[in-house]
Formats: structure tokens, sequence, C-alpha cells
């Protein structure tokens, strides 16, 4: 099957496509926040009444325990192999609001850019499948190959448990060659990258206790250990004046790759001044004997994403509070494991809490790492599909970010995920401000299209090489 | 005069009291929240309507920089001393608001107890005045003395610059020979205790900025130097592991007490289990060497009071945030002053301030310590007072909170304050729950009676020592 008809179909419908982009966007589908829960069951509606429209079937809304999943397929090429299409309808917080230039969910196009909460993580890359299945269904009337979709609603919760027990549960039903997603960044505009490794991400949540209640700074200031500032003692203390993380035993399981791999490394991803400059900070900061790349890639990092403690308000409110909070993520990488990270950090938390306040710790999400072989044939032919699309062949890059999604098909189902994002770097992904680059909305359905045309010669490719080189790539290790 | 029938009055409308007292606490006159200026300006407005209504002459509500001054006076006793009362008509903020049995702003009596935001601190204090007044002026058509009333509505904002400038512009007119005023805490019920001295309070904001925007923390944790990690080691390093303040020079000027002055507040004062079980903390912290009373009174402390940086609701984002702000506070003491901390602070952050972020420091406000000469006889009417008022006889306390009032008096006026409190120590001022002991608001107006016939004879008083006294009180200097 020539995509030619395919392409010509989804150039000639861009502003439809950018107006139902639109609808999906508007839809404040934050999955960890409970206020938001009929948001997220009003958007799964509307994507699988859209998946039913456009051609899919056995379109189906999968409760889980928190979001539905969407799954849909179209299965009636035999003989050819099988692709799982993976994304999430799902958001971040567009918290803080003031910082956004317009509201988050009335998505709008500004300079070939669609703003909005969503609008590039993932909505906006996930459409680009749902339009190039579109494109073939309506000038082909069937697909290259056969399509299972799985669009979630739990991503930014960490996958687990909604995915992991809808994949558990229905491994024979899913039964795939390879998985597609495009949740991941270019190197820039018209610089492809496709992921083959990515970071786990282990979240915490740590309280500390003091006073039952609020105590006026003047009548206990001095006597009383203030919990706001045990929580800073505790935070302050887990890296060293260098930017290494101190708890014990944080490094051991840690992977040392080889020369050759950071060699490939250096030559294909961004240098530390591309990093520094995304990131528009002037310094670096961070683990020595590493480039910027490494350490958001082959390096574990641990941040502190928030804490709440005392007042907060405008002016001063001389109080010790009775309790503070933390929110941790510690993004872990090959060989380290969520239960060992959650058991290094109880420990030392344990070891260094003052007897003077109480200390509790909450473990909110876990998800692994995941690295697939460079050679697998479905990189291959995501690399062909984006030399078509974007007139330019991919780097092979890791990603410091986690897809908790990748490390679920490779366990569940032993196949691999190809990772063909069309983020660009300065997309503000989380951040307010959040856009997804138009030109990349297109170029993106059209190497979809690209690429469900190449998968389907995947089947060969599969008997091949497909479950060994999974393995070959987490056991790619380095004698360093 | 006699003050019985003025008592008997004030016995006879407790109910009415109460009730009135609760009109005064509903107004939610917030004074370090922008949103509240209209209902300060309500409340300074219902206050002085009342001071006019029980007879006091020259009503006037003064604008100020901020929340106005009323200001009230009856002055037909030509040969009598004039006492100044102070109090304050605004309150701290509510927030926690989730944390309160009953709303803040809407008053209940719950077991002898009055609930609602600035029910103690201090719109149930002051009103103790406002109250033997009217018990005056109802039954004798006069008052024992010459008395001048400043009800200010920026105390919980350090009482600058409104207060500082109204008294420093109106010296002639406010000349007086004491001031009182009942912002302070008694041992327990029925243990009434007068405040020497009190602390000062300078307070800071201090921001610190990495990123111009939110980060991904998989994307760039690892080599972004967080700035609510840097903030969290900027807090964590203003104490030692024994609970001392860091910053280089901080105690140069604290004074050393007497052994005697030592021993008079150990026998007099709180002990340590008393302050540990107010505080309802099961462990002490802080610098060694001193009692917790002495912790709280004659020497410093530095205060963490809020924190904000990062996401904050349900769940993580995983963020690196742009920005963290901390909000802190100082408890200074003789002989140390605002601006020599204010000073050391800034050299020490700019000092341990990392150059991978931005940080700034703001001052937010500041106050001196103050202190009285026990002997003095304006504090030997008011014992006089409390013993008739609450039938124990008041031991001489100091306190750890901040009465800017007092301080700006002192200097401008050359005049004493008068701690008369009448708190509890579980009245939990500024923090969720607050309320005033109802039999404390009774005896409070029983004693503010007795204490305006004792002042009364203040006049002969002053001659002989006050002024002298005030000076001896800031001069007591131990060798230690």
């Amino acid at each position: 099957m020539k995509p030619f008809r395919a392409l010509a179909y989804a150039r000639r419908h861009r502003p439809l496509f950018v107006a139902e982009l639109k609808q999906f966007v508007r839809f404040p589908s934050v999955s960890n926040q409970p206020k938001h829960a009929r948001d997220l069951r009003r958007c799964a509606s509307w994507l699988a009444n859209h998946l039913q429209r456009i051609g899919l079937e056995h379109v189906r809304i999968v409760p889980t325990s928190r979001h539905p999943i969407v799954y849909a397929a179209w299965q009636h090429a035999p003989r050819r192999p099988t692709l799982l299409i993976y994304g999430h309808y799902d958001v971040q917080p567009a918290e803080p609001l003031p910082e956004w230039r317009t509201p988050p969910f009335e998505p709008v196009v500004r300079n070939n850019n669609l703003y909005g909460r969503g609008a590039c993580d993932d909505k906006g890359q996930l459409f680009t499948h749902v339009k190039a299945l579109e494109s073939y269904f309506k000038t082909n009337r069937a697909l290259p190959l056969n399509v299972k979709c799985i669009f979630e609603g739990g991503e930014e919760l960490g996958s687990s448990p909604g995915l992991e027990s809808f994949v558990e549960g229905n491994k024979n039903a899913l039964r795939a060659d390879a998985v597609v997603m495009s949740d991941t960044r270019m190197l820039g505009p018209g610089r492809p990258a496709l992921g083959y490794a990515q970071r786990g991400n282990v979240r915490f949540e740590i309280e500390v206790r003091g006073p039952e209640k609020d105590l006026h700074s003047g009548n206990f200031g001095g006597v009383v250990h203030n919990p706001l500032q045990a929580l800073s003692e505790i935070m302050a203390g887990l890296h060293d004046s260098e930017g290494r993380v101190t708890i014990p035993g944080f490094y051991d399981h840690v992977r040392e790759w080889s020369a050759k791999e950071r060699e490939y490394m250096a030559r294909n991803g961004p240098t530390d001044a591309d990093i520094l400059r995304d990131a528009r900070v002037p310094m670096e900061w961070g683990e020595p004997g590493y480039t910027l790349y490494e350490r958001t890639t082959i390096r574990p990092a641990l941040t502190l994403n928030g804490i709440t403690g005392g007042y907060q308000g405008a002016g001063v409110k001389t109080v010790i509070p009775a309790r503070a909070l933390a929110k941790i993520s510690i993004r872990i990488v090959p060989d380290q494991t969520p239960n060992e990270i959650k058991q290094l950090l109880r420990q030392h938390i344990a070891r260094v809490a003052p007897s003077t306040v109480t200390v509790r710790m909450r473990t909110l999400g876990a998800s692994n790492p995941a690295v697939v072989n460079r050679n697998h044939p479905a990189l291959r032919a995501a690399a062909f599909a984006y030399k078509k699309g974007f007139g330019a062949r991919p780097v092979f890059l890791r990603s410091g970010g986690s897809v908790p999604a990748a490390s679920i098909f490779q366990r569940q189902l032993g196949i691999p995920t190809v990772l063909m994002g069309f983020a660009l770097p300065d997309d503000r992904v989380h951040a307010p401000n959040e856009k997804f680059h138009l030109p990349n909305f297109f170029r993106g359905i059209e190497t979809s299209i690209w690429y469900l045309a190449a998968a389907a010669e995947l089947g060969n490719a599969r008997r091949k090489a497909a479950p060994q080189a999974v393995q070959d790539g987490l056991q790619e290790r380095g004698q360093a």
C-alpha cells in the first residue's frame, strides 16, 4: 500500500486537524487533580468517538482504578505485523496559572505554535498517529498493517496501576510486534531523534510533623524544632556540595557504560551548551565527571519538586508551622530499581531524621528505566519514516525523562517501544505556556503515515531479531 | 473615684459585652492581606463609633500609609495623670482555613471560650479597656484620670510605619505618663503576669531564582541547580546542629544578664516543662546553656515561617521550579538592632549564595526589643489591679514576642509601657482555632477598672521615678 494518497489527504486537511486538536486540548484532563476526574472521562469519551468516526474498530473505554483507557483496533491484514500505538490524553497540572500568557485550556495559535496545556504532551503528539490512521482510512479504506491503539489517562501519574494491570490482564489480546509512541523531544526543528533509552522515576512525599498546632514564633521561637527547618535540613542533606546524591548506596547499581557507548552519545547527543541553552540557565550544576547529556540520561538524579510549609501569603505570618511537606522525584537508570531506591531513601531518612520531629515518607509512584538496542528493525523503520517526514535522518538519543509505558510493554509483552518524538526542546512541556510547533504536527502526521507503511515489513524483522534485541539492549554493559 | 459602681456595671453587662465583642471579631481585619483593606476600614469605623457612643471624645479615624489608627480621648481631670491605652484591631491571617473547627470570622462561644481570629489577639484584650472606660462613664459620668486611646490597624505588620509616624508627628498631643496595653499572655488561668521585656522582630523574605521557567525534571534533573534545593541549603545552613544561629557576628551584641536577673527569671518564669506542655511538643530544641524560658526571652531566635516553591497540589508534578521563596523572622534582644541584623544576614546570604542561582533578600518589617524596670510605679499599680481583678499577684515576666508599639512609645515619648496581658498560653494566638477565655475577658475588664483607679495616683510616682526607671531598665546589664 503506497502512502501517497494518504499523504495528500493529510496535507489537504491541515486546518481541520488543527481545529480538532484544539477541541482535544480544551479538556482540562489533569490526571493528578481529583477535581478533574470528570474532565478525564469526558476527554476519553471524545477521543473514543473520534477514533470510531475515522474508521477504527473495537473501540472501548476501559475503566481502571483511576482514569479510563481508550482502546481501538483494526485487524484486517492477516499476514501483516501488528503495531501497538500508545499515547496519553491526560496532562500535567497547569499551575502556576498567572504565568500563562493565555489560559491553558483555551488553546490558541500564535506564530505557528499551538499554545495550551497538553498541546505537545501528549495530545498533539498522540494526534499525529490518529490523523495518520484517518488519512489511510479515508483514501485506502484500509491500513497497511494491523493496529491496536492504547490511549491512557494516567501517564502523568506514572501509568500505574491502570496501564500495567490492563496490559497484564490482556497479554494475548495485545500481542504485537512493536509499540510506537510520540512523547519525547527532537534535538531541534528539522533534527529528529529516536529515543532508545529512558530513565525511570520514583516519586515520594516526605512529611515532617512537629507541634500539634502552628505556634507563635515569638513565644516559642528558639525552643521548638521547626518542622519546616527540619525538612530543609533533610532536603539540603540529600546532595553534597558538588551535586552528588548522598543517600548511601545510591550509585551502587548504576551501570557504567562502555567508552564506545559514551563516544556515540558525545557524537550524537546534545552538547553541554545545547542543554544549558534549552534550560535557559547560565551555569551548569551536578555530578562531576560526566557531560550534561550523560548526567540527564545515564546518571540518576534527585529533584526536589515542591515544598509546602508555613505561611505562603503576602507579608509575613510569624508562625512555627506544625508540619511541612516536600515532594521529590528520583530519576533512576539501569540497573537501579524502584524498590531498591525506595528502601535506600527510607533508611537514609530514618538515619538523618532528628528525634525532635516525626518524619514520614510515602511513595507516590514508580517506573523502571528502559533501553532498546539501537539496531532493532522497528527503530530502523522509524529512522526511514523520519527521513521521509522531516527530510533528515534521526539521531538515536537517550532521554532523561521516564516512559513508564515503555517499561511496561517491555516487561509484559516482550516488545520494544519506538519513541518517535515530535516535541521541540522549547515546547515547555510540564511548564506554563506549553506549546506544540504546528510544522512538527504536520510533519509528524506524515512521518507516522510513512512509519505505518514501513512497519508493514516488520514481521520478517521480528522473526529475526526483535525479542533478542531487547535483551541485548538491556545487557549492553561496559567494563569501566 | 471609687470603682465599685463601675465594677457592678461591668458584672451586670457581661452578656452584652460578649455580644459586642463578637461583632468586633466578625470583621476580617487581616492587615497583611491587601484584599482585606476595606474590612480594616469598616472595622476602624465600627470601633470609632463604639468609642463615641460610650462617652469618649475627640474620636478620630487617622489615615496612615497602610491602615487607619482610631484615636479617642477624655481629658477632664486636669490635676490627674494621663494614661495612654494602646491596642490593635488588625489580626493575623486565618490560614490554614481547613484546620478551623468553626469559621474564623464567625465567632462562637464553646466551653466558656470565644473562638475566632482576633478573639484574643487583640480585639478581646483591647476591648477589656473599652468596657472598663464604659463602666466608669455609665456610672460616674467621668474617668478617674485622663485617657488617650490609640487603637491601630497595623500591629501585625510590625506597627510601622503607621504608628511610628503618627506618634512621632503628635508627640505633644500624645504626652502621657504611661502606656497600658493588653496583648500578652498570663502564665495560666488565675496566674497573671506583667510583661517587662519583649524581644524585637525583624522579618525577611528570601527569594531564589534559577531557570527562567519551570523545567521538566526528567529532561534537566541533574544539570540545573534547583532554586528550591538551593533555598533549602541556605535555610538549613542558618543553624548549627545544636540549634545556634550560624550567621557570623549574630550573637556579638546579645546582652548577658546578671546571675541575679537569671535567678529571678528561674524563680518566677515558666519552667522547661511548662513551655514544652504549652507548645505540645515532646522534646526541646535550641541553644545549649540556657533554660527554655531564657531561650525565648533573653536569647535571639531565627524562625523559618514559610517556604513556597514548586508544585503544591495533590500528587507529584515533576518540575524543577524556576523560583522559591522563604519567609523568616528573627527575634532580637538587647542590644541587637534591626539594622545590624539586616546587615549581618545580608552579608551571610551573599557569602553562602551559590553562583548557580540568584538570591534576593527583602526586609518586610522590623521592631526593637524593649525592657522596663520591674520597680516602675506604673508596673506596681498594675500589680495592684491584677490582685484585685484576678485575686492573685502577678509575676513579672519577659515575653518572647515582640511589641513594636512599646519600643515606639519608649523611643518617641519616653514613657514605659505596662503589658497587662489577659491571654492564656493555650489561646492559640496566630494559629487556627484562636480563642479568648471569657472568664479572663470579664476579669480583664475588672482589672482595667482597678488599674484606671490606681493609675490616677501615677502623677506623683512619675515625678519621682518614671523616665529614669525606663533608662534603668534598659541599662540593667550583668557582668557575666
